[in-house]
């Protein structure tokens, strides 16, 4: 049997971090081999580019760079962590994935989308994810969330301007990508968010073994 | 008036770092406003760039990673020194650029000349050299001198398989792309070196004033 790629998705404050989680023990108690991860994915090397993306410092920084960079990071982390965990038949599951270079870099930087996807398509050497689980919330909830934190990284501390940018990439990314993307309600309670999730996980690997 | 792009490419141990040292005296005696430059060009985020691409204990970094990033700190020089001098009208003089990449990284650990560039591109945005002068020496000296470098960084210590792909890459890239490619014999001596290489940029100056 093959590996199952599923990436979780959205803009922030949709509860992506508590939902993969609870995947996560969902997949346990049946049984079901799998590895949670994030993007840098825990690999030394893409630890050391997010260091450098996220430094308050690094002022300066050309858009571009910080595309290339997060693509860097993505391409190491397949290398390293996602692409052997699928050679051994396991499920992956990975909080954000190419769409958030979309959305972050693509719209909000004004790179563009179709730009952002080519440098991607380098990185991922053609590994794409089976499923996408959009967790999808209100813009003003959102926006809420992210200018709250004064105390953030480089990203979360741009204003409202460059969120609300990110936001609607990600509803035109909704639009352009609808192939493998299953949309959830992340307004609902976490029980209801967790069941459409399994939900889908479940119709995907039935018909993966079909 | 614009400024003037110049890069210098080849393989290692030929003399670039010593030729590019006497254009600038050349240019200073002249009364030329330059800059002289090298990737990653002393940007702060690109010398941190350049720590992750070239440190011994990266063993594991894969081919798209390197790439990527190279391409990156090339980004953030482009858009932190290169870009704003060539505005200001000054020749800018830059030891390797996008044709070392498309040599070492397209052909040396064969992720394709082609795939290489479209990274670069995104990278350089439209920031192309008007003159790069290309100093060529046979593939053994070059070699000779690289494989004795047994104190070198990541790339350096690469054996001679290695070394000797990105020796016939630069071979075919100079088919490939001779639009503003002049070839110096640099196994000539440094006064005739220099003097080919003077005699280019002369008549690239006099080109843009006409």
């Amino acid at each position: 049997m093959e590996g199952v790629f599923i990436t979780l998705e959205g803009p922030d404050g949709a509860g992506k971090s508590t939902i993969i989680k609870l995947i996560g023990d969902y997949l346990k108690d049946k049984g079901i081999e799998f590895i949670m991860t994030r993007e840098p994915g825990g690999t030394i090397i893409g630890e050391k580019i997010r260091d450098i993306i996220l430094d308050n410092e690094n002022i300066d920084m050309g858009p571009e760079t910080e595309a290339l960079l997060y693509a860097a990071s993505r391409g190491q982390h397949i290398h390293e962590k996602i692409s052997p965990a699928l050679k051994e038949g396991k499920i992956v599951l990975c909080d954000r994935f190419v769409l958030s270079s979309l959305a972050y870099q693509g719209v909000g930087r004004s790179l563009g989308i179709k730009e952002v996807k080519s440098i991607n398509d380098f990185a991922i050497q053609g590994i794409e994810p089976d499923l996408v689980l959009f967790f999808h919330i209100d813009a003003e909830v959102s926006l809420e969330r992210k200018t709250k934190n004064l105390e953030g990284d480089r990203l979360e501390k741009e204003g409202k301007e460059f969120h609300n940018k990110v936001y609607n990439g990600y509803m035109e990314l909704l639009n352009m990508y609808p192939k493998n993307i299953k949309i959830i309600d992340a307004t609902k309670s976490i029980e209801e968010v967790l069941e459409q999730s399994i939900g889908e996980i479940e119709k995907l690997l039935i018909s993966k073994e079909g």
